[in-house]
């Protein structure tokens, strides 16, 4: 079994890290307060089991019927882990786009299922393929916003793909902060849609690991039967907490982030490369040169981290982490550098 | 599936908690001082996917020949839930002793493999049953000390087990830093005896959920591919590590939870209880009345909690987990109180 490999993890500050999607920002004050506080509780006590403050939290703030629409997990690989294990048995299956995050094939090998990769179109459209029911498929899993390509598919779209599926499927929303639609208003209409998210990247929390699922309350009490007991801490629990409490601070962090990805993706484009518009914190590029290897080898030499992503036959290319303007102008100007030294260029 | 169901969790500050075996005092003063410290940390940055400041504090603690030999995970639950994953396929099943910890029987349920139970024998000693070889026995597990008994297994009647089993033994020592003799040094001697501990207990750390394997290094690589890639949060691994440098904290937290312990056994006794002499940080008692959820319920109403176990057939008792001398003191009392007041008591 090929293990999933994530984005290198330099030794803090060495690098300038555009690699693993994570926010450039610190995150809100709160959360820093709410930890402090937290230090100080009692911590030889076991923890909440269902992290019961912060699911009040997050179904306030995204305005959802009640707390028992949520499940609050060790970041949204747990949640993502406990969906595979609940609903993917051994030598059954499930389905994931192409290109996209490839941790769920290895979900489906640790669980001695299997996967089925149905490849998006030329525009990053689903074919009707997708859509298909099979006897063995239990869960379809989809990232929207997706990666590496940041793409939508668009709520309604996803809606008809559940009407069509015998089984769950689960939206992965962990960029969806950033884009302009999302998908939790399906779930209260479907109970075969399951929404994803994640504290890691809108609210700049990779650090303490904390993500949730959205979905009918049914499905959360079967869920909750397997998952640990204990399976988020206190102090997490109370950052956590603090973070959906500051829906302010989102809302300028996420502008803010969206805005330099703008002007990443043009300046990208002034220099050539084909990008992929973005809904997320990232965007997907690739050069006619087709020397995206090299490009990346040269950036990490010069202390910039980007992610070079190889999908075998459908081609290779960059994913750019949207960073401070400050990171993004030293990565532009060394992919300039870069393709004044690429052999065969024709810019020197 | 039944669903694992822990002790119960009341609000804070109501109750006389002594139902789930927590550490009663705080956890040492360089724990809150590094979480303090890691709160304005890069929190935005995923954590270290290895833990390496912990694995490296944890193998010098216990004198381990390096941190290649340690796993992180969130909670000894993280750990036995990729060990059964791991181990134990859907068809295939795993052996446990009787009464012991039932968790292990849920993660059979969910992983949809069987389990074995071996009855402990009236000294809590195990029947050569458990050391017998089969076809589809993939995983054997033994707390020792064991839950609700608080005894031991030596050390060489273990590896004596392991010897003869053609699986890997896990040795969950959750309470091992309350007991005598460990078995540490034989994960050195045998690749199939697998070692648990957790920092909830012994510690005074439940609150964030950290414990850990102790394994040969090519098992511990195995289980690294299984495990959620960023299992640990950067908050919980500086509280982890600074736990481990904490080891003349442990030395006297163990000895003043000890002391305790003897006091509480040698009450109990003096109040007619069968006590079986613990080696943890509980007591396991019965009383010749057989009235022990009356017991517990009265305890209940009086906002001390304790744990009630019915093991069926077995019988049932109470266990109480050692709080500080002022808790112990009140619950001795209740209980003393309760006894006077049951039905068709001799003590009236």
């Amino acid at each position: 079994m090929k293990p999933y490999a994530p984005g290198e993890q330099p030794p803090p500050g060495k690098f300038i890290k555009l690699n693993t999607n994570e926010n450039p920002y610190p995150p809100p004050p709160a959360v820093i307060h709410a930890i402090t506080e937290a230090a100080s509780g009692p911590l030889n006590r076991y923890p909440d089991p269902m992290s019961t403050s912060f699911r009040r939290a997050a179904a306030e703030a995204l305005g959802l019927p009640g707390p028992e629409w949520v499940l609050a997990g060790n970041g949204s690989d747990e949640i993502l882990t406990l969906l595979v294990r609940g609903f993917v048995g051994e030598g059954q299956s499930l389905r994931l786009p192409s290109p996209s995050y490839i941790l769920y094939r290895t979900l489906a090998d640790i669980q001695g299922a299997s996967w089925e990769q149905v490849e998006f179109d030329e525009d990053w459209r689903l074919p009707a393929e997708f859509s298909q029911s099979r006897d063995d498929l239990r869960l379809v899993l989809l990232p929207n916003p997706n990666s590496p390509s940041g793409t939508v598919v668009p709520p309604a779209e996803i809606e008809s793909i559940a009407n069509s599926l015998a089984c769950p499927l689960v939206v992965d929303e962990a960029y969806a902060d950033f884009a302009e639609e999302n998908c939790l208003d399906l779930v209260q209409r479907n109970e075969h849609i399951l929404v994803t998210r994640t504290l890691s990247k809108s609210y700049a929390l990779a650090g303490i690991r904390f993500g949730f699922l959205v979905a009918q309350p049914q499905i959360i009490a079967e869920l909750t039967k397997i998952k640990d007991s204990y399976n988020c801490d206190a102090i997490s629990i109370a950052a956590a907490t603090a973070a959906m409490q500051s829906q302010a601070w989102l809302d300028e962090n996420v502008a803010k982030v969206n805005q330099t990805r703008s002007r990443l993706a043009s300046e990208l484009a002034g220099l050539g490369f084909d990008v992929v518009p973005s809904q997320a914190n990232f965007v997907w590029c690739t050069h006619p040169s087709g020397q995206h290897r090299a490009i990346y080898e040269f950036l990490k030499t010069n202390q910039i981290l980007v992610r070079y992503m190889d999908f075998g036959d459908w081609g290779d290319g960059l994913r750019i982490s949207v960073g401070t303007d400050e990171q993004i102008d030293a990565c532009l100007l060394m992919i300039q550098r870069a393709l004044t030294q690429l052999p065969g260029n024709t810019q020197r």
